[in-house]
């Protein structure tokens, strides 16, 4: 097993686990902020690594392949010593397959056997995703968890389509595997990661264990919205051996119910005792619930960019800062948040910073967003360590 | 004396001092960051309180009356409490007049005997601003320093105009101070500042000197680029006795040893014992320069501006980190630099967030410009207590 999971505590489906990464641990049920092209937007990673009450901060955040290949480039970023150093993140990276963006992002995309070739979306050059060349550039970029290069299916898709482009998933994900294995221990931070050095220092021999010295790689699951086939995908997904899988194609148009449908229906294969994650969700409400169902892992953008846009997710529900009711409101954002932005900052002055399009306003909504959902799974950890979530299920127990 | 101003230290005309004002003392001379709509553009308040090398921050910034008179107005700031409180700042808080920007932001200017009337550039609507009216909106939001309402002169004006000018600006003046006097102690802080709360604490009376329960108002030279003009102007607003001084309407196009001799040609006639401000400049080798002439104050948005533009101030010069050769420089923006932005991040990475347009460029950016601003301030300080600024203005001694 290349990447150790401990689970620590279990409360129905849902467990309090650790990720043991080569930057290190991860303690899950996690949220994982989205860190696009080496930056989560507007935000100082010093902020991010002690966002929320306990000021722990993130401890894992996601990269966009497709971006990052865009620009600066995996080479550059190899070359500079990893998306880690050249990003100035010593915790946990993971990096997408590129898949998702290059279905979403891109012009004039072909899919074949081969791959995907595409036009950039950002000056209409030609290029090519492989699942070879997505194992080629996550390496590249040193991520600790790498992503199998997938086809997202499109929504909604016929049943044979669907199960045409989950055989697609299948064998790329066989192909990501096999280039991977191959080639996992040329990731940037190989010989060089902190502990390696802490323990050279110490002058104890520099013998790890494979997770810090190789990243690992997760299988994805796709079948678009027919239970059958995700179990069929998650079953076979299984056979090619990851340490850890991922459900993917969600949250892509489908209703709320179809979605936890499908997670559902997916988690009965997967096995237990390696992470689960679902990607691209969701609402805080909506986190809450699959960690409860049993999913480890969650990412999504929408945090960051609702901030962006002046939504603000609180213990009293969401509000829309930009709204002339806050204008005179001289209370925090969330009076239950203990983040830095809420304990320094009034709506009325948030409000002024997003309807004055001032650049400050993108960054304090962001913290403050984060730091919620940071805190949301906190809150959602200890109660699993309780041994119950029911409370928060019910929303009797608020999510801040 | 309305405006307590203690120098510590001399080395030729230049001087070390300290104004102490309702919220905490200024160590001149000081670079103030321009903090325009209520927010200094990217920058948390957080960072700004320990900006530089010794982590002193920024002592006092700059607020612009015309910006936030229109947005989010100055009778919402004072109904929930003045600048300081909306936009929690605790350390002092300088407004201008408002003159400059109507004069270079708004449309339709006409200017009478009574004052100025403008549109606004955001929304078309029509008003007027009368010195009355400047103090009226900056005592509502609660500077520490305000400004006379002045006619900034246009750039070139032939001599007649500039007289013209010069004496309206004095006639601004008187009836800026009039009615500042009036109406001094409405600021929304003057009945609960931080050293009044303090004391009644304390069980102490709270007795107060005056510079802890009202504003100081600066009465402002200009007369266009006539040294004769200016020492008049000089000599008159001297008579209208102001706490401090400030020289307007440099800056505006002339070159710079013109704004060099307007500035001395003011600072032979100024008194020596109150502080003297020079607005709106400059780089970093002006700001050493002028301080070095005994000027005590200034303010630029040049720092944060030319950051938002990618352009850095360092001690090897100005680079502009959109340059493809930073791309793989992983030396920090300033190697002699130790702000926070130059601690952790390369140049690669911050030319990355630059070229792809990524908001924590403006933060980092303005983060780095400022503090360099700040430090050598610092730098100049340390050179006049030790009685010697020679090697400063050689450039021998680092700008940081």
């Amino acid at each position: 097993m290349t990447l150790p999971f401990t689970i620590q505590a279990q409360a129905g489906a849902a467990r309090f686990a650790s990720i043991h990464t080569a930057h290190g641990d991860v303690e899950t049920p996690a949220f994982m902020p989205v860190g696009t092209a080496g930056t989560v937007k507007a935000v100082p990673q010093d902020i991010l690594e002690d966002l929320g009450s306990e000021n722990l901060g993130a401890q894992i955040i996601l990269g966009n392949t497709y971006h990052l290949y865009l620009r600066p480039g995996h080479e550059l970023v190899r070359k500079l010593g990893g998306l880690h150093k050249f990003m100035s993140w010593e915790r946990a990276l993971l990096t997408d397959s590129g898949g998702f963006q290059v279905f979403s992002l891109s012009e004039l995309r072909k899919v074949s056997e081969e791959g995907v070739s595409f036009r950039s979306h950002l000056d209409g050059t030609s290029h090519l995703f492989t699942p070879e060349r997505s194992m080629e550039i996550q390496i590249a970029l040193g991520a600790d968890i790498v992503m199998a290069f997938d086809e997202c299916t499109e929504h909604p898709a016929e049943k044979e389509r669907a199960r045409q482009s989950m055989e697609m998933t299948l064998r790329w994900g066989r192909r990501s595997k096999e280039y991977f294995e191959a080639h996992k221990h040329e990731v940037p931070w190989s010989e060089s990661h902190p502990l390696r050095k802490q323990r050279a220092k110490d002058g104890a021999p520099a013998v790890l264990h494979e997770s810090h010295t190789a990243p690992a790689l997760f299988g994805i699951v796709q079948g678009g919205m027919y239970a059958d086939l995700r179990r069929e995908s998650a079953e076979r997904t299984v056979e090619l051996d990851f340490p850890g899988y991922a459900i993917g194609g969600l949250s892509v148009g489908e209703s709320r119910a179809k979605t936890m449908e499908m997670i559902a229906a997916t988690l009965e294969v997967l096995p237990k005792d390696k992470p689960r994650y679902v990607m691209g969700v969701g609402y805080p409400e909506e986190i809450v619930q699959y960690a409860a169902m049993g999913v480890d892992m969650m990412d999504c953008v929408l945090p960051t960019r609702a901030a962006r846009h002046g939504l603000l997710f609180t213990s009293e529900g969401r509000i829309n800062i930009k709204n002339a009711r806050y204008a005179q409101d001289q209370s925090p954002a969330d009076p239950k948040c203990g983040c830095r932005v809420c304990a320094r900052y009034t709506r009325a002055y948030l409000r002024h910073l997003f309807v004055s399009a001032e650049p400050l306003a993108a960054v304090l909504n962001t913290i403050h967003n984060l730091a919620f959902y940071l805190d949301t799974m906190r809150t959602v950890r200890h109660a699993i360590r309780l041994g119950d979530l029911s409370g928060m299920l019910s929303g009797s127990v608020s999510l801040a």
